[in-house]
C-alpha cells in the first residue's frame, strides 16, 4: 500500500518555521519535497542554535527528510530550473511577504495559466489581504495580538509568551489542511487552487473559549496561571516533591477526588463546579494541604487508581524517556548526514493504516546538496 | 467552482473539543457534518459556560453549521439508523476512549470489512497503542505531560498552563490532516483508512524548539516569560499605558531598533544575538527606559515607521475590533436558531481561491433537531 501522499511532489520555497513545519506534515504522509533555498546561505534556521558540530539541531529536525537546491530566482539559469521544477510539482509553498512572488514573476494569478493544476499555498504574517498585509510579523507579533498572550500567565500577572511557537505552528497546519483539501478536490476538478494563510488569523479559532467568554459575556478572560478558567479542579497542585495534574472535569469525578482525599463533597461551597470556580483559591489550599505531604509518584499512583484524569508536569527531558511517547514512535533519530551529527526529531502524530510507522528520520540536506540529483530527475520521464 | 469537500459526509460522534474542532474545520471546507449526539444530554458541551438566554456560547460557536440526531447506540432500531447513516458515510469521527467502539460493534476491524471506503478518525488522549491507551485524559492533562507547561510561564515561576487549549486543538487539527490525506489517498485507491491521533503525541512536534535544545544540549529549556528563549530581544517592553511587542528577530532589525531608540548598537553586550541574549535583561531595562516615556500606540507608529515587527498585546475584546481581522473575516455572526440567541464564532482561516468565504455561520443544532431532515435523506437517491 502507497502512502497517502505518494507520488505528490511539492517545491517548497519557505524558510523558518511555518512553511518547513507544513512540509515535514506531509512528507510525512509520503510527499517527496525539494526545498528550494537562496544560494549561500539557505534557510535562516540553519544559522539558529543550538548547533552540534557547527550544525544546527532546530534546521536538522525540521528539514529531514528534504532535498535541497540552491536557486537563485533572479537568474536566468536558476530560473529555468525553477520553471522546469514547475511543470513537474503539484505543489508550491511560500512564505514571503505579499508581493515579492509577483515581482519575482511568479504570482498565482500568472503561474496558474501555464500550471492550472498546481496548488499554491502561502502562509504569511497577515494574509495576502487587508489593510494589514504588508506589515511584517513573527510569532511572537501573532501571539501578543491574536489574543493567546493575554489569557496566558500568572493570575494577576502581565502577558505571558506560550512557549512553543504557536503562532508558526498553527499557521503552518492550517496550510497542510488547505493544501490536502486542494490535493483532494483536484482529482474531482482536474484544477488547483491557491491558499492564503495568516498567521494573525490562525490565533483565533484556536481561542474557541475566550471568544465565547468575550462575546456572551462582554468581558475578556484573563491569565488564570495553571488552572483551566471555567473548570475547577482542574489545574496542577504541588506535592512533596513537585508538582501532579488533577483534572476533575465533572461533579462525578469531583466525587471521586473528595472520596479519595477525605474533603467533603456536600460542602455547599463545593457542591457544583460553579461553586467550586467561585471558591477556587480555598479548595486549592485544602487539597494541596493533603497533597502536599506526598511525592507525585504517589498521587499519580493513587488518582490513577480512583480513575480521576491526571499526570505529571513534565519538561522535555522527561518527556524523552516517557514510556507512552517512546512506544508511539514520538521521537526519532535523525541519521547523520555524511559524517556529521545525528539529531533527534519528533515523530508523526498521524498515525494512519495505510502509512507504516517510521521509526528514524532521513537526514536533514546539506544546502544545495541534492541539486545534481534534482537536475537528473528533471531529465526523468515524468 | 463547488467547495474542495463539496460531497463529503461526516458522520461525528465526538464531542467537547478535539473531535467538534476538527470536524468544524471540515464543515468550513464544504463538508456535511451530521453530529451524532447521546439521546437526552447530547455534547457535554451543550452544558457549558457562558449561557445566553440558556444556550451555551461555546457549544453553539463550536458546532455551527453541523446538523445533528440523537442516537442511543445501544438501542436497536437507533443502531439501524446508525448502520444506514454509515452507508452514506464518508467519514466516521470518534473521540471515545480506545476499546468503546469495538464493544459497541463498530470498531474499525469490523467496519471496514462492510463499508471498505470508509474513512474512520479517532482521537484519544493516548492514542491505540502503548501502555497508557486506557487511561483518561483532558487537555490540561497532555499540556502538562508532554511538556509545554514547562516551557511557558514567568522566568524562575511555576508551570503555566496555555491558556488556549492546545491539547485539545492540535490533536484536532492533525485528525482533520489525516482525513483529509485519506481523502485523497482513497480516490486512488478506492479504500479508506484508519487515523489514529493522540492528544500527547501532537504535543512533541509543535515543541520543536524545546526538542532541538533538550536533545543537543542535554538541558531541557525553562519558562521565560513574555520572550522568545533565543533571540534578543524578541519579547514584550512596558510602555506609558501597557505593552509593546517588539521582535527583532536579526541584527539588521537590531541596528534599525538601535537607530530608533538611541542605543549604541556597537556596545560589545549587544554586538551578537548570542551577546544579547546573555544580556537580556540590561537590555530589556535599557530598552524600557525609552519606551516607558511614550504610549503603545506611539510605539507601534514609530516602530511600525523603522520596519520592525511590532505590535499591541491585545484581549479577546480588543481583538474583535482588529480592522485587519475583520478585513479578513475572522469573527462570524452565528445566525439564531429559531427564536434563541445569536452568537459570535471564528471565521475559517483557510483562505481558498476555490472556496467562497463566509460571512455569517448557519445556526448550531438542537440536540436530535435535525431527526427528521436525516430520516428522510436516508430514504433519497444516494
Amino acid at each position: 500500500m502507497p502512502a497517502p501522499l505518494s507520488g505528490v511532489t511539492i517545491l517548497d520555497l519557505t524558510h523558518v518555521l511555518a512553511g518547513p513545519f507544513c512540509s515535514t506534515t506531509l512528507l510525512d504522509l509520503g510527499a517527496h519535497v525539494i526545498k528550494v533555498e537562496r544560494p549561500a546561505t539557505g534557510d535562516d534556521t540553519r544559522a539558529f542554535p543550538p548547533f552540534v558540530q557547527g550544525q544546527s539541531a532546530y534546521f536538522a529536525a525540521l528539514n529531514a527528510g528534504k532535498q535541497s537546491i540552491a536557486l537563485d530566482l533572479k537568474s536566468p539559469p536558476d530560473r529555468a530550473i525553477f520553471e522546469a521544477l514547475l511543470v513537474r510539482a503539484d505543489i508550491l509553498l511560500e512564505n514571503y511577504r505579499p508581493g515579492v512572488m509577483e515581482r519575482l514573476g511568479y504570482g498565482y494569478d500568472f503561474l496558474r495559466t501555464k500550471h492550472p493544476r498546481l496548488i499554491y499555498g502561502a502562509v504569511s504574517g497577515f494574509g495576502h489581504s487587508g489593510p494589514d498585509a504588508a506589515k511584517p510579523a513573527y510569532d511572537m507579533v501573532v501571539q501578543a495580538r491574536g489574543g493567546v498572550m493575554s489569557i496566558t500567565g500568572e493570575e494577576g500577572g502581565p502577558p505571558v509568551r506560550v512557549g512553543a511557537s504557536i503562532g508558526d505552528i498553527v499557521a503552518g497546519m492550517y496550510l497542510a489542511q488547505g493544501v490536502l483539501a486542494a490535493l483532494y478536490a483536484r482529482e474531482k476538478t482536474g484544477t488547483g487552487a491557491k491558499i492564503d494563510i495568516a498567521m494573525l488569523d490562525a490565533q483565533i479559532p484556536i481561542q474557541e473559549h475566550a471568544l465565547a467568554i468575550t462575546t456572551a459575556t462582554g468581558e475578556a478572560p484573563k491569565p488564570t496561571g495553571a488552572r483551566h478558567p471555567t473548570i475547577t479542579p482542574f489545574s496542577t497542585f504541588r506535592t512533596a516533591d513537585g508538582f501532579v495534574v488533577i483534572a476533575a472535569g465533572n461533579d462525578a469525578l469531583f466525587a471521586k477526588l473528595c472520596a479519595t482525599l477525605g474533603l467533603d463533597q456536600s460542602d455547599p461551597r463545593f457542591a457544583t463546579n460553579t461553586a467550586r470556580c467561585d471558591n477556587v483559591h480555598l479548595l486549592k489550599r485544602l487539597i494541596e494541604s493533603t497533597t502536599l505531604t506526598a511525592s507525585t509518584d504517589h498521587w499519580i499512583a493513587t488518582f490513577e487508581a480512583a480513575g480521576i484524569p491526571t499526570g505529571r508536569v513534565q519538561t522535555m527531558a522527561e518527556a524523552l524517556h516517557d514510556p507512552q511517547l517512546i512506544a508511539r514512535n514520538m521521537f526519532l533519530p535523525v541519521q547523520p548526514n555524511g559524517t556529521g551529527p545525528a539529531f533527534t526529531a519528533a515523530g508523526n502524530p498521524i498515525k494512519m493504516s495505510t502509512l507504516p510507522e517510521a521509526t528514524s528520520r532521513p537526514p536533514a540536506p546539506a544546502l544545495n546538496g541534492d541539486r545534481a540529483a534534482i537536475l537528473n530527475w528533471l531529465q526523468s520521464d515524468p
